[in-house]
């Protein structure tokens, strides 16, 4: 993995981003649909090398809909190790229409943030996902405030 | 606070949302620039009804320089209530380039995720701060994957 020499940050493989991704109890759905730029939380699951959620009709799903380019983004501190890292996919939202992709899904081990029933799935296709991991002062310990 | 009948979630008024937004260790910057949706952790604090947080040179100073229009998130669960909760910000960028302003802002506890040096700060002046929180089954431990 190369180190960044201007920001001391280390650049992480594809790898490295696919497992961290898969270790994150949330990540954060970006979209710009209408003019309008969304930021929701979901709750994704890793499936090969694509990220599945589900959802609920709404502005998540119509935005996602509407937009289909979307941006995921995963971040995490190690207070141990003493580092962060911030993982982000670009890709292709895709609501999940047919029996057999929605089936997959439902055997996905999902969970939701809430416990609202989630009739609609959306299946993200990457095309690029890079992730960056740094030494963290914050990963040391709250008391930021 | 209003529970939305639809979902059972409940729309956190605007004093939930600033407390809630304290809290949090990272927030997520989200901006269009040049047409590409960047999506960075920052580390921001609360000043008032606005954030601040410090930046190098780079993308997303850049980003935020050309872009102005931002989208903040900040969102947590709380494993022993069972909640889960999420806050977006939109507002105005504003690089600080007066002394006064910048001596300001570095009088704020601020504490960076890395240990490059951060030589900007930028301050969000909020135009709709919206939050809601909702029973989460994630919440209650992790064990989803």
């Amino acid at each position: 993995m190369d180190v960044d020499p201007r920001t001391g940050m280390t650049i992480l493989d594809a790898d490295s981003c696919w497992a961290l991704l898969a270790s994150a109890d949330v990540v954060r759905l970006a979209v710009v649909a209408a003019g309008d730029l969304e930021i929701f939380p979901v709750n994704a699951v890793v499936d090969g090398h694509t990220l599945v959620f589900a959802t609920g009709e709404g502005t998540k799903l119509a935005a996602v809909t509407i937009a289909r380019d979307v941006v995921l983004e995963a971040d995490g501190a190690d207070a141990e190790r003493g580092v962060a890292w911030s993982v982000v996919v670009r890709g292709r939202a895709e609501r999940l229409v047919r029996f057999a992709d929605i089936y997959r899904a439902e055997e996905l081990p999902l969970r939701s943030w809430t416990t609202h029933p989630k009739q609609w799935f959306v299946r993200v296709h990457p095309a690029q996902v890079t992730g960056r991991r740094f030494v963290s002062a914050a990963g040391r310990g709250r008391g930021r405030r």
